[in-house]
């Protein structure tokens, strides 16, 4: 607590990771690249699943277990669909004391053992649609490594579903996309341009990639999640076949989907300032914590029954009772690790019927009647949810801008923020200004009217614009 | 379905396996020894979690979560206290398409890391107690595995605590028994005999093992969980120290406990008969189905509108209205799948006012009133779990034996069962009796009373009998 979180303004990267460390979220482990993510992080993480889970699983989806391992031979066949995982990958070599006659390569995802499983699984139109998920670590070998937003093993969900017909997977890829969007904007405060990936930078082996991209305070951009539409291509590679209703065989159509503890930095990245973490209240193990003042056991009898019969049934809160730290201390740490709100009382506010309320969004304070707390409570708890939202829609707002012409691309993407320009469609195109400037189209946002334009590289035609952003 | 339940009379590991298949609880990965936990058998293992880790926050714990490898040479350095891992290793060597500086082993238990990273975290009694589990997937490389029992990579949670004296560690290890206990007894239904391991059978890095000894339907006897007390031992390895109240460096004292998938393989072994899985109530993620007996649309409209103002708000159903099942099919799939009752109704039914429910437990069928259905349904759902631990209890108690020589003792042993038997406490007895009959002290009961006896090997006396056993 005697530390001091760097200034954004000073150096975001320091204050990012300041943040993490200091707020207890994470930590480095003792292999590059790895993390180690404390109970204040895994708290999130946690709320996370429980809020997409649900949804998951109101929809129809069921949760399942594949194994850690694959063999190396699998991930070769799906080589021309998933490139690039090869350079990326850890490798088991030796096991119970022997060299395996077979490396195992540690999952970067599972898809190839889970279609390797669903060509035993699958043989009726009565066996589809799968509608399956699994909750999971993953390891991809990065070569630079920041805590949550890109670390050698992270924790995510990944769903992959078959089912009997193109339109149904169309469409679930959609709706998983959506439970997406509500989960990020409406429990993690966080607004999101949805729409598709160019085919550049889709998922090598999905027809559609659909994401969620949000922008971070620097003025970078990230992706949140992704949902494919991978039509054929994995029930051909590994030979999926179903008898439909007409007793004909058809390969299923599939789709997959994920998010990762990524988004723990992107919430960072939203909400937080100097002071430290900010967590929405919906997203928040406990959205309040107590913070009595007291001095001799008498106030100290009275302020616990005051504690013990407050109204606050499904409200959780934490009564930070240590004797051994001052209020100011108390006050300090729980701004640093985000909690929304703070509830101070001490014998004079009782005698008064009041305790004081402190906002960790805008920092104001106010007193409070006791007789109307648990309301008073309940709405600001409310408003803070809204106000993160709404600023963080401000931020993407400012910094979203129209432009029209390569010269004012490049200018305008060094201050950071969305770019919206139009884009002829051409593969080409898009790599050379990705090489040129590092900013690459993020999305092709679904509500994109169209409006007549032109390429902001080649000057061919165009009728909508396109987002562009450097990224994480 | 077609396909019939190997009798447990013919051959027990058959039938096993093919519960566990055909129940679709798992299957075979393409990796020797992994499985793929299937969604029956996952959503068993998600109810596990939820009532475990409800009990572990109520009592303070929180979930956090730690890297998957571990550095070879933290191993190493454990090796003293922890042996006999190294040959169980699965290692990287190779990541990002070369070759490691120092191998990565895959966690097969936690503690090293953990205690890598604690010595960074205390620093002074105000940092302790730390409370701290985790939900992980781990790699031991067993050479014969079986499903849920024995498999290469397993689910499990390993909780590791720090605490500042003796006195607190003994009692958290002694807890979160309890809470082991409760869960297995009260949500699983199984019986457990709850003790102390001897100091041959214990963990090698603790002070004191306690564990919690099940016995199969086989006449084997299999380890529930274990809760350990560790004393200084890691903290002594990995040099963590605190400073206590009186301003002194101390090690702080430790407990590590945990339970894996392998209790879906005790709830197979323990409930299950020759028509498949049997699940208690409260561990089933739908305690209830559903299957409608209709012909024509009048008779479909009138059950589906039946079945959607059913009062049962709080009891999770599962309603079966596939249209391409006969409702016979449709008995004999929740039967082997263990849905533990069955609701049947028809329009003959629905005209006397009245529906079936089928007891899984005891393959029961009565007709039951709808003006009363919820309360019939809730408490013959009581009745089924009692019903189910009673059973268990009586078979437990059917094949625990009192033995007080060793040619009882060797008799005895070949019906299967716990043998109630006096031993010397002498850790020599101990290994030859195991040697020469393939039994081990399974453990030291707490609710063991006194008694003047004689060792069964050696014949020197003993004050109280160990439960020995062979076992999985």
């Amino acid at each position: 607590m005697a530390q001091k979180i760097c200034p954004r303004d000073k150096d975001y990267g320091r204050w990012y990771t300041d943040i993490v460390q200091m707020a207890e979220l994470a930590d480095y482990s003792p292999v590059r690249g790895c993390m180690v993510i404390r109970p204040n992080g895994y708290s999130i993480w946690e709320k996370i699943q429980q809020e997409l889970d649900k949804r998951l699983k109101a929809t129809g989806h069921k949760n399942l277990y594949f194994p850690l391992f694959v063999p190396e031979s699998f991930l070769k066949k799906e080589a021309e669909h998933v490139e690039g995982f090869a350079p990326e990958c850890a490798v088991v070599t030796h096991a119970g004391g022997k060299q395996l006659e077979e490396p195992l390569v540690i999952r970067p995802t599972s898809e190839t053992v889970i279609w390797h499983m669903y060509k035993q699984w699958i043989h009726s139109w009565r066996d589809l649609p799968l509608l399956y998920n699994q909750w999971a670590n993953v390891v991809r070998w990065e070569m630079r490594t920041r805590l949550f937003l890109r670390t050698t093993e992270f924790l995510w969900q990944e769903g992959h579903t078959a089912h009997a017909n193109e339109e149904e997977a169309r469409k679930e890829a959609l709706l998983v996309h959506q439970l997406y969007k509500k989960l990020i904007e409406e429990v993690m405060a966080i607004p999101v341009v949805c729409g598709k990936k160019t085919q550049q930078e889709k998922f090598p082996g999905a027809v559609d990639t659909y994401t969620l991209e949000g922008l971070m305070q620097e003025g970078k951009a990230l992706q949140m999640g992704t949902s494919h539409y991978l039509g054929q291509t994995f029930s051909k590679a590994f030979e999926v076949t179903f008898q439909n209703k007409e007793g004909e065989l058809e390969f299923p159509y599939a789709t997959s989907w994920g998010v990762t503890t990524r988004l723990i930095g992107a919430l960072i990245m939203t909400h937080s300032d100097d002071q430290g973490l900010i967590i929405p209240p919906k997203l928040a193990e406990t959205p309040l914590v107590i913070v009595p003042i007291w001095r001799g056991e008498e106030e100290k009898k009275a302020i616990k029954e005051f504690v013990t019969n407050l109204p606050f049934d499904g409200i959780a809160f934490h009564f930070d009772d240590r004797e051994e730290e001052k209020p100011g201390y108390k006050f300090n740490e729980w701004e640093l690790k985000g909690i929304p709100l703070r509830l101070e009382v001490g014998p004079r506010d009782l005698a008064k019927g009041e305790v004081v309320l402190a906002r960790r969004d805008t920092g104001e304070k106010c007193a409070t009647s006791i007789a109307t707390l648990r309301q008073t409570v309940e709405k600001m708890l409310d408003d803070i949810q809204t106000n993160l939202f709404r600023r963080a829609q401000e931020r993407v707002k400012k910094n979203s801008h129209f432009v029209d012409t390569y010269t004012a691309f490049q200018e305008k993407l060094e201050e950071g923020g969305f770019l919206y320009a139009h884009w002829c469609g051409n593969g080409s195109c898009e790599q050379k200004i990705s090489e040129e400037t590092k900013a690459s189209i993020r999305v092709l946002p679904f509500d994109a009217h169209e409006e007549a334009g032109a390429c902001i590289y080649c000057k061919e035609p165009s009728s909508r614009r396109a987002v562009f952003a450097r990224a994480y």
